[in-house]
């Protein structure tokens, strides 16, 4: 089966089209299977993909001149779902005329928009904002939900459980994702209600296709003891950017020891192959790629500040979510385990 | 006025009585100002003092042979007060036996028998626990609540908001702290409800002695922007963690990355100094010493794995609370502020 072409959101994204266009270029040059629908203005596009000749034969162009501002609220942005290259982007997966979408705008709105076009799965309560977050091995974690509902009950909690694991099974290849969900301790009285009767749930549930083992603490998150970390998107943006901020203060830290005084800048110099590796291993473009879980169709958020590279890495999640069915997975997955009975709504 | 002595759990922590009475008699070579009660077993605690002779003429011995379990519930651990070394350390601060009390011990048998012991202020609803951590300036930033408190409304986040300034006011210096909400967003809609009232409230408050400026994401916990971050206790531990580990995954890369090769070997010895200032700076011990505020009476909270080092800073964290009085200082701000009418129960 031959990869659908997959729909980006040009003009998203703090760079816009340069930098979405030579993602969605890079991508294709690392494998030639993929093809794309470019949504946005014509001109800038073309203008753009005159320094990407592979391209041409590679994609089409979907123009508009609306774009979703980066601190636009999600209801007035879906007024403008149909005009905007967000917006259109989203409709091409909604009516066939592309197999997933990638957007490095707004997460809000292009969260309100995918939802709305493309409906949430039956079976499913909320969809949820996954990532993966690297680790100490060479497997990266996913974690969900990031940001996408700000309050969870202990049924949302499992059935984000359900769709990291089907999401984790395709990054890692492992037959049982190792989950935990995130609290305050490990003991089995920590946490709120709802963390305390997903967990319940989720041990007493037979015919899930996970190890469920518990909780993990904040401090765990990257140390690759687990697959799968689950928590309300509060919690979880709190943690995520915790991550981001506490690494960049500590590389910011490490620059300016290096450059303190001419004996370390030497010993930089000499060891710069290691701090090379440090950045490669850091750098969030080689992990950009969020998945928005539960929807009917593949919508993949792109981070704003994202490099080419970055996007390039955010379409190939798209094409691996594609390839490994993943929308399949989690409806089958949902089923077998019958929800319903697992936490009373 | 002479300094009050400081109660010293002397049996809790990871390693227990050496680290304790090495870290008491750490803080008095540094000023002989300190003067301690140490409790514990009487014959260990004799024992580690052989190898400090200054300690001999400042110290005092309460014995006792039960100690809290680092795994102990609260519940349990309460109705030994007057039997454990914990106990009997917060006891000392209640009958002015000292000034204040340090502990390296179970967290939350801690928090609930200081509550118990010293009771909260008048005007307080509840207590919060607080540390200090550090950023890419010279001075830490307060974070509270740390984990003493799961849930918490608007009322209890403006009460820690002028806790965390009194605090940040001997710390800093500052005259006006600057203060921030930790949230998901900066826009005045993100968050929860409480989270908006308590912004709204001390936006709105005049004679406090502080400058709101809004919410902070978790990111830019340690750029040194703000001066006190409050947040629940829930998410608190989760930033907290988070930022912990994410620290010392990084600093666990840089040390793979600079034994990967004999060239980086060569380049980490050169670079040692700038290395060095590297772990100095992100070393937990330097940063060790969470208070509880809000209490009548000071508890200091050490890290359990807290090396001599970090037991002399939270030490010295006690000392400088009861020098600058901390308890007037937040019982005058809760006065003038005048809760009540900030924010209704």
């Amino acid at each position: 089966m031959s990869l659908p072409r997959i729909a980006v959101d040009a003009m998203g994204g703090d760079e816009g089209v340069r930098v979405m266009v030579e993602g969605a270029a890079l991508a294709r040059r690392r494998h030639d299977k993929f093809k794309f629908l470019l949504v946005g203005d014509e001109a800038r596009i073309k203008a753009a993909l005159e320094n990407h000749p592979g391209m041409t034969g590679a994609s089409e162009i979907l123009h508009c001149d609306d774009v979703i501002a980066g601190d636009e609220k999600p209801s007035r942005a879906l007024r403008r779902a149909k005009t905007t290259s967000m917006g259109l982007a989203v409709d091409a997966v909604k009516q066939g005329h592309a197999g997933a979408a990638v957007s490095a705008g707004n997460t809000g709105a292009l969260m309100a928009m995918s939802k709305l076009a493309l409906r949430t799965m039956p079976g499913l309560d909320r969809p949820a904002l996954a990532a993966l977050l690297p680790t100490l091995t060479d497997d990266d974690v996913i974690m969900l939900d990031l940001g996408a509902n700000r309050d969870c009950d202990a049924r949302n909690l499992v059935q984000f459980a359900i769709m990291g694991a089907a999401y984790s099974r395709i990054v890692t290849g492992r037959e049982r994702p190792r989950v935990r969900l995130l609290n305050i301790g490990t003991e089995e009285t920590k946490g709120t209600e709802d963390i305390q009767a997903a967990a319940e749930a989720l041990r007493a549930a037979t015919g899930l296709a996970m190890d469920f083992e518990g909780y993990v603490e904040a401090d765990k998150i990257n140390r690759g003891e687990c697959d799968v970390i689950v928590c309300d998107g509060f919690s979880g943006n709190i943690a995520l950017k915790a991550i981001e901020g506490a690494a960049r203060f500590v590389t910011d830290l490490l620059r300016s020891a290096f450059t303190s005084s001419l004996r370390s800048k030497i010993g930089f110099l000499v060891s710069r192959p290691a701090t090379e590796l440090l950045r490669h291993h850091l750098d969030p473009n080689n992990h950009n790629g969020a998945v928005f879980l539960g929807l009917n169709g593949v919508v993949v958020k792109s981070h704003g500040s994202a490099n080419a590279k970055g996007v390039a890495n955010a379409v190939e999640v798209a094409a691996r979510l594609l390839e490994d069915d993943i929308l399949n997975r989690i409806r089958h997955d949902l089923g077998e385990v019958g929800t319903e009975g697992l936490v009373a709504k």
